[in-house]
């Protein structure tokens, strides 16, 4: 036998050895079973081309019958794989989708997924509580506390389909009790987020009906105290305006419901953790999933609670299970390193982008934005670098007195400030939606401003 | 070299070619990577061991800090592993929960999992409809005609979480609204479910009102048609008889919500689709996925499927993105033989457990079940064997008039007759709960038969 076959027949052997425990301990030890198919559909789906503007998804539609699945393009793209940009496309900036946290979960992308199986938690209830997962309440609690944004102690919690059912039943718990004279008057300080009419309006209860303004109520708060109650709804950081907000009305026939959506390290300073006896929280504006429908309320008095979850029971019946377990799944992840990473991500993205913003629209004359005074942030221990979710633009020039149509000529989709009570020489735009989408406004805001610029030359 | 040396260098060989096509084919093939630690995180706290009498869920409790997920037992069992029984533990035969379709999900356990990334739909909407997702409306339809049970054709569709709140939406949509007399009374024919009167009231709206069993208003209909205005709850098959059922009330000034969620095989026979200008469906007792709080409407007119959808946006902004990606995979799976092996396993077993409970209560003289007569099911092409949902007890004897205490002595929760809006002579048992929990009920009843024997003896 030469040398050669020997060596050839070591390297052999060598090869088996490879081979064999590579087969039996390194796949083994990864082997998997009944989630392999979902897993590798998941990962199939994901790995379609749509050209940095657009994304497959497992439910969206097919190609053909049995083909691969269609790209969903951004807004203002098209094309199969979403390369074609779409001209004289307006800039949407109208909305709160969070999608600017979505480059977050891609770039987290193998710790948070999910995978369910047919089989999960079918029936209605939890075993510890009728609707909410006790391990979502842990990690719920522990991402306030690591925030430092509200104190959790003593205080009852709820959790609804988005933090729009919360409102609905926050009405409906504050309103629905014998100390309170009927119908109880529902206001918010102007500007306010238009969905808090719509909701005290639609179910022409007589419990409770919308009275608009909370500030035209102010003066007489004290004579009217014993002929009218009140649900003032404080949203702060306030949607539109992003400021920080305190109530307006007191006295004992006035009930405060917090609207704590934007009240998260991206968007505000957290000087201090808020502790009211109402406090409303969504995921959506937290993590960035909108289309989830989660959100919770922290509620200190029993029996606000007990009517909160009478209504959320006989609404919904609770809050879907696959919902519960993703949050729950995506929750762990943020607080790995106690929500450092999103966070700082979320702030530097809003951040930056109200910057550029600024920056541009500071060389007019005919707009301004809202200011903020610099405010310390205990979470990201720094004075808060300005990070509001949405601009409130003001169009100064008395001719620009229906500011949406100046911008909608512009190929800008802007609010109206009549949705929110006030003139409409205001426009809300988003700072939230996808970096094409900003991109595209900035662009667009760009042009607006320069054109000025020439004119006044 | 020798020729035993020659055989193991082949054999060596072999063993190379064989390792080196499955290391670069078959394992290449089946590479995972961001999918991978979901999916192992699935598989291991699935395989946790809780002696066939409950499970581990991912979203569970865990034993210790870092440790296996725990064991959720089903009712009447306990111990780390669900192997104890624990003594004098009541039979169960309350609420809804579908868990008797568990199994079959278990059978499907690889096609019927799904994984979702967590980058996965965060936007508020889709890109065709607001709040539906297009591939999840076809396979609904098909469900639909499949089965055979309502006709699709030139109705709109809205999804809501849970049918629960498609019922709240049907409320509002057909009461807010010029042309009827206000407010519009609220009705359903004895014994109705419970929940329609919950609903009916606590909103304390203008619009609407509960007035009860619609048997009452039958008779003076037409003095009242020009006076008051109607919208009858028609729930076919019934909850809590299951028998098939039609409007009580007729003419112009009434309105009729069909409540289906029942009219499916494994529960009724199909005699034909329905028609219905509004038809209400849930997931929850098709596939038995309550607590993913899904379920639909089919709507004729226009104007109310916008109402609906104003409400349904108002309320939730739409359903759980989740919820629906999970639904669409669920629905393939049971799509794939038209849904043969899922209506013919859920029509097995309420039918089997139908029989069983017939065969005790047929002894006693104390004690009757509702009666069916045959009626041929057109998916199942045969006579449908009864298979109620529900079992409607009544106790014969008139010393039995609170007939839920009778059973509660003898260890057995039942719903009573008054939440149904008839004498508490009458109890609700459910059919549908886990193997666990129906054998027990069916000990306890066949304890107090015998009883009840050995008394006349």
């Amino acid at each position: 036998m030469s040398s050669f076959s020997n060596a050839l027949y070591v390297v052999s052997l060598l090869f088996n050895l490879f081979f064999f425990f590579n087969f039996f301990l390194v796949r083994h030890h990864g082997m998997l079973t009944w989630t392999r198919k979902s897993a590798e559909e998941a990962e199939e789906v994901a790995s379609i081309y749509c050209s940095g503007h657009g994304k497959a998804y497992l439910d969206g539609g097919l190609v053909s019958q049995g083909g691969k699945h269609v790209c969903e393009c951004s807004l203002c793209y098209g094309g199969p794989d979403c390369s074609e940009i779409l001209p004289s496309c307006p800039a949407n900036a109208d909305g709160g989708d969070p999608l600017y946290l979505e480059p977050y979960w891609m770039q987290h992308e193998a710790s948070s997924a999910v995978t369910i199986s047919g089989w999960h938690r079918m029936s209605y209830s939890f075993p510890e509580s009728a609707f909410l997962s006790a391990e979502l309440t842990k990690q719920i609690l522990k991402l306030h506390t690591s925030v430092g944004n509200a104190i959790t102690e003593g205080k009852f919690i709820v959790f609804g389909v988005g933090s729009t059912q919360l409102l609905h039943a926050s009405l409906y718990a504050l309103s629905d009790d014998d100390r309170l004279l009927k119908p109880v008057n529902v206001v918010a300080r102007a500007p306010y987020y238009p969905m808090y009419q719509a909701h005290a309006s639609m179910f022409k209860s007589r419990n409770f009906e919308w009275q608009g303004d909370a500030s035209l109520w102010k003066n007489n708060i004290s004579n009217l105290n014993s002929t009218k109650s009140f649900i003032e709804i404080v949203t702060s950081p306030n949607n539109p305006d992003s400021n920080l907000r305190e109530p307006v009305l007191q006295g004992s026939n006035v009930k405060i419901m917090y609207d704590h959506a934007y009240y998260w390290p991206h968007y505000s300073a957290i000087p201090a953790p808020v502790n009211e006896e109402l406090m409303i929280f969504t995921l959506s504006k937290i993590m960035g999933h909108a289309g989830s429908r989660f959100g919770w309320a922290l509620i200190k008095d029993a029996m606000v609670y007990e009517r909160m979850t009478t209504y959320l029971k006989l609404n919904t019946l609770g809050v879907s299970h696959e919902t519960q377990v993703r949050a729950l799944e995506l929750l762990k992840v943020v607080l790995e390193d106690e929500g450092k990473a999103l966070f700082e991500f979320g702030h530097k993205a809003i951040a930056d982008r109200w910057e550029k913003l600024n920056k541009i629209i500071s060389q007019s004359k005919r707009f301004s934005l809202q200011k903020f005074s610099p405010q310390y942030c205990t979470y990201l221990q720094d004075v808060h670098r300005p990070s509001p979710a949405y601009a409130w633009l003001k169009c100064e020039m008395e001719e620009y007195q229906e500011c949406h149509k100046v911008l909608e000529a512009a190929g800008i989709i802007g609010r109206p400030g009549g949705f929110f009570g006030v003139e409409d020489s205001y426009v809300r735009l988003t700072l939230l939606r996808s970096d094409d989408d900003f991109n595209l406004l900035l662009q667009r805001l760009e042009n607006l401003v320069s054109k000025e610029l020439i004119d006044i030359i």
